[in-house]
């Protein structure tokens, strides 16, 4: 019984453990695999028993000389090669003496087949139909082309007829959620009144929700935004620095902050890396960006906040006007928007088919309007707010619409914002006192970024702190960072998850984390 | 009094509140500046009082439209010119009617030179003498040629003789440390009993020791490797991925792990994304790599250990063997260390003046030894040591030493490590059971790189946790990660501060973190 299912052809095992590890191998996949047809591989007098069955785990026992094929590489210029895929079973349908199957890689699938004939057995056809979904399976057949584009398939001019199949890593056979499913868009849900998968299912077996190529485009889109910030700013003579996460006091002035434990003292999760990157400008790196976490311990179960995110900083000195620094960071942004259009359309247009959304629009340069600016046009829309209000969350949205009608952009910066409702080390305007040298980027009508000159003078960033009510004590060391020379300077930081989100137009932000945390969530 | 100081010339403010600032930045100046003569500008006969004094604060009151000149731009070629500079005082020394200035901006300097004359009173020569070291300041000048090199400064063959002279930021007149004995190589304190700066002053006051040239240099490295680390990556079709650092479960087994107040329930912070980056690849996205904060809570007070340091990880799929990645990986790392010879060698020789260090040494391909030779290595030079035994510090360390005598690197993996020394994680060899497919990797003697193959098999990964005497309930969602079809794969986390630590030889790891934790530090 042992060595029906272990293919000593397709994968020669030289060593005795080979036999103990395809028993283990085996026993492992049949008591997770009742349900399935795969005990019926077992069949001693099958003439292709040799052609399928399951590999015993890959423990790395020998160095194979056996090139796999991509399942993207599979066009009509390979067609009647030979190949070995390893690729996920998608889906299959059995038909009689033939079993269809799609096998999927990433974003890409292909057609398989497997029909009865003098070199593929009836078992060997059963047992494939009996491969459950999301298997792991190597694959060797022939490329063939079709006369009729499969239109279910990425590859849609040839198929491959499978003349071995072997188990990789075998499959559940009850899926916690069905991919297809969970990629349905909203539009067919509600039309047709079809399946679909809560938000929650999905996070909870976020491992199999990551493999639908929405997701698989999300998150490729999203190491994109990363890598363009950083190569945008590089390029431009800015420094990369790491910043502390553990910190002694907290950053942001004491609220909305989690506590470690620390040897025997307690610390805090860092809100932002902000006290860092401005000591990291005070200690003359002129320029740094950071690329890390960042914890808000802020009860808040909206569509847009998270309670651990990744916060992409920036920080530069400037030579006389803040704007120096607004207008760098803003052009760092177009950049980001244009490396994406122009280099990411594939993973825009996956996203798109589940979830429409018009594609993002900017100016360059990029529109800027005061905060009293943007506080005229709600008012001319019938909102009442006053001169030092900040704007709710409503009114952020509404004002997007408005500029979007009114210049025909998604992105634009809002300047000058009153000085209550930014932290203390806002820098104030030299002209009024109610207004400071602050400004807030949106995207889509909700804010991603948050930014303004500081206050680089110890004693005004005194003044400014405890008129805030800031325990100075603990901030000693950061208002201390002043005392030495400090330059002029400026920044801002930016959610990467919110960027993701509001460019590709989607609705929620834990879409845009591959395993977000908020008040409710802290797994997986 | 007021307007003396105030230079409306430089820098002209069309706003009354120009005048208020300046009073502030002025009262604010005075206050830390009582030791120094910068009230003495104030002298209303003075025929270059527009030409020097301190510049109010600056609030962006305005767009000045002057270009800069950065410092590393002042050659032979600018012979002539005026420029304006913004810099730091270095270093200042009056001497008659004389004062010699060095100006400093990041790892460059010049030497400036205000002398009496009929555009110069006594009194701007005065003031400028009294300018705090380490205030920034902006100077006019015209840049003129030497005859002799002045050795002290990186622009060797120019000095600036300065008409204008304005403080920007005026530093306290205490430093809690000098620059220049913060930068002075060991040789020179051991040789010549000069003044240094212990360890923990410098910590303590980072954002000063910061700005010596050699930390200018680490950190700059610093930032090459991860972007040499990300870009080869990349382009070898790796996904950035985002991993939480709040976690429900310690990932490592519940041993040195922080714990974080979290709403009404407790969390953990992660001591690696192993599982995340690890479900990434049960998720299809086959190569990931990631660059965050990880945190351990071990109270070890060593030369090489912190409690948050930076994890440049990487997990990958492989067809047959883990080699694939080891190889891979070790390919990774020396594509790092050829990127810095070739482009990092001016902070590489900064660094090496302060501390001397024989250049960093590498294979290719890259030596591979396996546990059991090292041990007979070892064993050789008459070290006690049984076949599984980990490897202690200063064992690691002599094996350094010898493998570096007998093959001439700096670089080498250890391949094959006992199974009873790796976390439960870690893949049994398929031949020999005490035996695991895991490896280290090591620089000068010291471990960078912790990886291995990892168990993809839910049944054998249950049996190596419960082995382990982990709780299985805690990382169930772990484990089930892997029940819905796994690729064979392997990775390895590699400790950022390590490698700049010992690619460039230095002797501490707080050398290495901008602002590091350990056990008895927090801050700043």
């Amino acid at each position: 019984m042992e060595d029906v299912s272990v293919s000593p052809n397709a994968q020669p095992l030289s060593k005795k453990a080979a036999k103990k590890q395809a028993k283990e191998a085996e026993k492992a996949a049949l008591k997770a695999e009742k349900a399935t047809k795969v005990e019926q591989v077992t069949e001693d007098n099958d003439f292709a028993k040799e052609s399928y069955g399951i590999l015993p785990l890959i423990q790395s026992q020998e160095k194979i000389d056996r090139s796999l094929v991509r399942v993207s590489e599979l066009t009509k210029e390979k067609a009647n090669e030979v190949v070995w895929v390893r690729a996920r079973l998608h889906t299959s349908r059995s038909k009689g003496k033939q079993c269809f199957l799609v096998l999927r890689q990433q974003q890409f699938n292909v057609q398989g087949l497997v029909s009865v004939s003098t070199t593929i057995s009836k078992q060997m056809v059963k047992f494939v139909a009996g491969i459950t979904k999301e298997s792991i399976v190597d694959v060797e057949g022939v490329v063939q082309p079709v006369d009729q584009k499969i239109k279910s398939c990425t590859q849609q001019d040839v198929e491959v007829h499978l003349q071995k199949v072997f188990v990789v890593s075998l499959a559940n056979p009850c899926l916690p959620l069905q991919l297809d499913d969970a990629s349905r868009p909203h539009q067919e849900i509600e039309e047709e009144g079809r399946v679909t998968v809560n938000q929650d299912t999905k996070l909870d077996h976020r491992v199999i929700d990551i493999r639908t190529t929405t997701n698989q485009a999300i998150f490729r889109l999203q190491a994109g935004i990363c890598s363009l910030f950083r190569n945008n700013l590089i390029s431009n003579g800015f420094v990369e620095i790491q910043t502390p996460k553990i910190i002694s006091a907290a950053s942001e002035g004491g609220a909305n902050v989690f506590t470690v434990s620390y040897f025997k003292t307690s610390a805090y999760l860092a809100q932002s890396p902000q006290l860092y990157k401005q000591m990291c400008i005070a200690g003359d790196f002129e320029k740094v960006f950071c690329v890390g976490p960042v914890f808000r311990a802020e009860d808040s179960n909206t569509h847009r906040h998270l309670t651990e995110f990744v916060g992409l900083d920036i920080e530069m000195v400037f030579n006389y006007h803040y704007h120096e620094v607004m207008e760098s960071i803003a052009d760092t942004l177009v950049q980001i928007f244009k490396g994406l259009r122009d280099n990411f359309q594939t993973e825009i247009e996956a996203v798109k088919k589940q979830y429409p959304a018009e594609p993002f629009r900017f100016l360059e340069p990029t529109l800027r309007l005061e905060f009293q600016e943007g506080i005229a046009i709600l008012r001319d829309a019938g909102i009442e707010i006053g001169d030092e209000d900040d704007l709710s969350t409503p009114n952020e949205k509404l004002l997007g619409r408005l500029v979007k009608e009114k210049y025909d952009t998604d992105f634009y910066i809002l300047d000058k914002y009153p000085l209550a409702v930014r932290p203390f080390y806002t820098m104030p305007d030299p002209n009024n006192p109610r207004i400071s040298n602050s400004y807030d980027m949106f995207m889509r009508g909700e804010e991603i970024l948050s930014g303004a000159q500081r206050v680089h003078d110890p004693e005004l960033l005194t003044e400014r702190a405890r008129h805030h009510g800031i325990d100075l004590e603990k901030i000693k060391a950061y208002i201390d960072s002043f005392r030495y020379g400090a330059p002029p300077h400026a920044g801002g930081g930016i959610g990467l998850e919110r960027v993701t989100m509001l460019y590709l137009g989607l609705p929620n932000i834990r879409q845009t984390s591959l395993f977000p945390r908020d008040p409710k969530r802290l797994t997986p």
